[in-house]
């Protein structure tokens, strides 16, 4: 049907081709996040992607992507031995995780870079967004993103994070800056809010429009890949939270500018990350002052009553495929408690880093105002 | 024959398995650069290395690691489906890049980390070796790695650099450092010296041990896949050397505390970062003093007399299975002609990074001597 799908498009010809009723636009082109030189993986306008895999003698390969209740996406052989698809259906704006089945096995795809996710280096797609322009490499100034190592004696090793340092930090040697403790979800780590989210490119180009203040934003690996996805009612913070605490923000405050106080420091994380986050503000009420949740649950006005006068914003985000109504309520309840709460809806997207780059960017102006 | 070797070498009988009269040490442990939690690939003491391959359809699995002239190491089916080998002989110590081919397509091992050579994000294997300690993480000071996006106007774009700051970077302000612009080969990208060459471990434990002096260590891609492997002599070094010169050199001079002169200032390249650190050292006499060509050719005397009182180092290694008489011989001949040179030969590697982790550990002590 694929193949079908396939001469029909490049054909040119109009003709109802899906019980979509969509004509799959021919402006294919390479995925940004395609290896150096690579072709394939495709993306065109409308949000299908399109695969090429080499596995001559292979007798069966499939994508991960494309209609979830289909089981991805069944590669036909074509004449030259080449493996090729196409989704059946467009994809969310933004990036993806995928992989390859060949033969059973799971496999990535060679024309893609890697991503961390679901515990394993994915590959990686991008998929054109109407509002890609705020993640985009531009010819503003750049923050550096600083890979430091920082002894953990609570896990007998040095530990890695990354830390943005926002441009102008270099050239203001006597500025101090506020930091974001910014967390993943399951089965991602410390690379995943710089490679998957482009939290560095976020921030130099809100800071180039002047849309937000620079603060320091520091990504470290939350522990959460020991349980399985569905295991979360056997973590225990405690682990991370003596790693972040107790480690890494002394770390953090002693090697960089930072105002270190708890007016001036925020936590954030994604899914799994927001749950973390969730937990530790609430346990350490003088440490964080901005608490942020993306996709990643909701606090209720109970939760927060004792700490009010410590507490400068709370920000609740979700997709707007991803039940949105639970970050509404609980923002418009805690404002009715007396909280400065906002809850923010990605349009279009779920559960995906879409989502999350669109919440980062909502969520830096608000963070830090005096 | 190695499904054999394999189960002669479990059941712990002495015996002479191949022409090679070796037993295989049944000490096998993951491989230090698998995917977290992965099993597989693992190494010996011996440097032997093992694989596990998950593809139960799959006619042929074939590992591109081995011995040279027997095309690899092929994999034979076990019972549950998976694809196990040996290779028929040890490696040598180090850091290693495979691929996997399945069914005539290549790819990578889903249990191992990705490093990027020969154009493409391989996979990645760490035999054990005798001197590991050098580049392991350990419990010292370490420096930060910063990845920066400095504008390039002649190449329309930001590009990416790394740059290492040592331990003491932030603790002393008031100090300013040398800088060393340290080249990968062919095939590879701005990410080799610190992935798979370990630069900065190898830094932070050589200045924990006062072996070297602090220096900054700047790592940027040196645009070599353009030509193809045997393609050089269609390389042009204009491209590169005006991003290396007139916009890399200015932009960490500017947000870096360097010593920002001639004396201060070193370049060196492994294999084709030596041809181009060679080719750049000389067009530009006034911009480097200390040079490194690390398997990476030499100079002669005639190359450098003209500007002898400006060069304060020339450092020249190579493995000791890559002909080192060569690296030899050239700084012999230009001790003689009045030079600082020094060579450096490894024992037992070939044209791998092994030879040139060592190489940068004999480099560092010997670089911004006054």
């Amino acid at each position: 049907m694929k193949h079908l799908l396939l001469l029909i498009a490049l054909s040119g010809s109009l003709c109802f081709v899906q019980a979509q009723d969509t004509v799959i636009k021919e402006d294919f082109k390479p995925s940004t996040k395609n290896q150096p030189q690579q072709e394939y993986p495709q993306v065109n306008s409308q949000g299908y992607a399109r695969f090429k895999i080499i596995a001559p003698a292979a007798d069966s390969v499939r994508v991960s992507l494309g209609l979830g209740g289909q089981g991805g996406t069944k590669l036909l052989k074509a004449e030259d031995g080449s493996w090729m698809g196409t989704t059946a259906g467009p994809m969310d704006e933004g990036f993806h995780y995928y992989n390859i089945n060949i033969d059973g096995g799971k496999f990535n795809d060679p024309g893609a870079l890697n991503y961390y996710g679901s515990t394993r280096w994915e590959s990686g797609i991008e998929i054109p967004a109407h509002d890609q322009d705020f993640y985009a490499l531009k010819d503003v100034p750049h923050g550096h993103v600083q890979q430091v190592l920082f002894p953990s004696p609570s896990t007998q090793t040095s530990r890695r994070a990354f830390v943005y340092t926002p441009p102008g930090y270099y050239e203001n040697p006597s500025l101090r800056y506020p930091v974001l403790y910014l967390q993943h979800g399951w089965g991602e780590d410390e690379t995943a809010w710089s490679n998957q989210g482009h939290a560095n490119l976020i921030m130099d180009n809100m800071i180039a429009e002047g849309k937000t203040k620079p603060f320091i934003i520091v990504m470290t690996y939350g522990m959460t890949n020991e349980v399985r996805m569905g295991g979360m009612r056997n973590f225990k913070i405690e682990p991370f939270q003596t790693v972040l605490i107790n480690e890494l923000i002394p770390y953090v405050d002693s090697k960089f500018r930072t105002i270190a106080d708890q007016q001036h420091r925020a936590m954030g994380g994604l899914s799994m990350g927001g749950m973390e986050t969730k937990t530790i503000t609430l346990g350490n009420p003088d440490v964080f002052s901005h608490y942020a949740l993306l996709s990643g649950g909701t606090y209720a006005p109970d939760d927060v009553n004792a700490n009010k006068s410590k507490i400068k914003l709370i920000f609740l985000s979700a997709g707007s495929k991803e039940r949105p109504d639970g970050v509404r309520n609980a923002a418009a309840a805690l404002k009715e408690a007396g909280f400065n709460a906002v809850s923010y809806v990605s349009e279009g997207t779920g559960h995906e880093f879409q989502t999350w780059r669109r919440s980062l960017r909502e969520l830096a102006p608000l963070l830090f105002k005096e």
